[in-house]
């Protein structure tokens, strides 16, 4: 699904949810075998019961490359599988190098894999994002100011002109030209910034992972971040993939996600 | 083979040169199946003719990402062939996620697939590092300054603190803990800047892509980038792979391999 219809499918699903898909193998619940085959069942079981609650899913690349070629095997499946669903896939890979490089990222992720979008590093710069931004109907999700204690050591960075770094990713990206559209990551934990990112980005939706697990406040970010058509997709991962480790681990995951549609669904209600 | 046997092999093969794999589809020579399969084939004897020259490998992660699974398979059986031939392999992959992702991309690429070190991006810090750097006899090489146009639009920015962000990552990552190895990939266009890298980090090992079709200068970086123990790996991806586009392209990058060791012999003479 293009990012352009999800204020629809939020208004329809009372829920701005992305469940991120970060399948563990020392984590899977009871019942489902170590392997390629148990993550791939695991990840089915996830997305057939959270789905009512959901607008999105991510999956989390590295907990497939993991499993070596079975593991993209997986993914291949999934993003298939989430073509079908009317959600917007997300690949969370952190990638981008030189143009030729990115170029070849953007053919893995959006057009064998159908991925609708794909989180990137800006680090190297807009011609290492242009080839994502290239494609009409896809969406770039770059890192700005990440949920990590490690975002002080760069991203925090007070620059010369006055802006902190991740600022500066917002600012000057935004001008950079585009067919798809952009997005970017402003983590959870990062509450009191994002004022000042809704500020500098007032249009964009906002990818906010770390809630649950990472300690990010629904609240907090849903009142500081959301915009006139929402703009925020907030993940939670492990609070919803590891409810249980018992065999009612899906019926679990449901019940989480569930549950934070109902908070979401209050926050709605107030714009 | 572990980074500290470099300088070693250096001197044995007198040369310092990397070569790049990044097998792209649409270039492939004559006779060379447009496949996973090809790939695989084309890459083998990239390597078997280009050994006696080199001392590492750095595998592009997109370029086999692209083919999908089969791709995948193809990176691990070229990982486990370079881990028999005594050289450096690289996965040059662009990684780094927070903490718990970033184990999961290492044993991915330090683990199941036997590489040496991988290329990481800088930007969330040091916990989104810390995971690589866990590893005795294994290399983090991060993103200092790229030879892409857009470099300058982050790792260029002056801080408040008067260093630039390239500088700033040079600078905090020397002092993170390590049990492994830590490198820097600087840009070969940026060949003014190679003293200023060296001034910061006179002990490490730089790699410096963008040799040949990017337009970088060996004797320049040579003379700018060289420390006391050589400190250098330079990597040419498209001028060696794609010396010929007929059926005597092994033998085409045998010749570009071997011509850029003889000019490397010259330089190492100097030191």
């Amino acid at each position: 699904m293009k990012a352009s219809l999800l204020p629809s499918q939020i208004r329809q699903k009372n829920s701005y949810l992305c469940v991120g898909l970060d399948p563990d193998l020392d984590k899977l619940p009871d019942g489902i075998s170590k392997s390629a085959q148990g993550v791939l069942e695991f990840c089915l079981q996830i997305i057939e019961k959270t789905l009512p609650f959901t607008v999105s899913y991510k999956l989390n690349t590295a907990f497939f490359e993991s499993l070596g070629a079975e593991g993209w095997k997986v993914m291949e499946i999934l993003f298939s599988h989430l073509e079908s669903r009317n959600v917007f896939a997300i690949a969370d890979a952190k990638r981008a190098d030189i143009g030729n490089t990115s170029r070849q990222y953007a053919r893995a992720f959006f057009e064998n894999m159908g991925a609708d979008a794909i989180t990137l590093s800006p680090y190297m710069g807009f011609d290492s994002i242009e080839p994502f931004l290239d494609y009409p109907d896809k969406t770039a999700i770059l890192l700005a100011l990440t949920s990590n204690p490690g975002h002080a050591d760069f991203e925090m960075q007070p620059l010369a002109n006055g802006r902190k770094l991740y600022e500066e990713v917002l600012v000057r990206s935004q001008s950079w030209e585009r067919k798809g559209s952009l997005m970017f990551v402003v983590g959870a934990t990062r509450a009191t910034e994002l004022e000042s990112v809704r500020a500098l980005c007032p249009d964009s939706f906002l990818l906010v992972p770390g809630v649950g697990a990472q300690g990010g406040d629904l609240k907090e970010i849903s009142e500081k971040g959301m915009n006139g058509s929402v703009g925020l997709l907030v993940n939670a991962s492990r609070s919803i993939l590891y409810a249980s480790s018992g065999s009612n681990y899906a019926m679990a995951a449901s019940k989480a996600a569930f549950d934070m549609q109902q908070e979401m669904e209050r926050y709605l209600r107030k714009l």
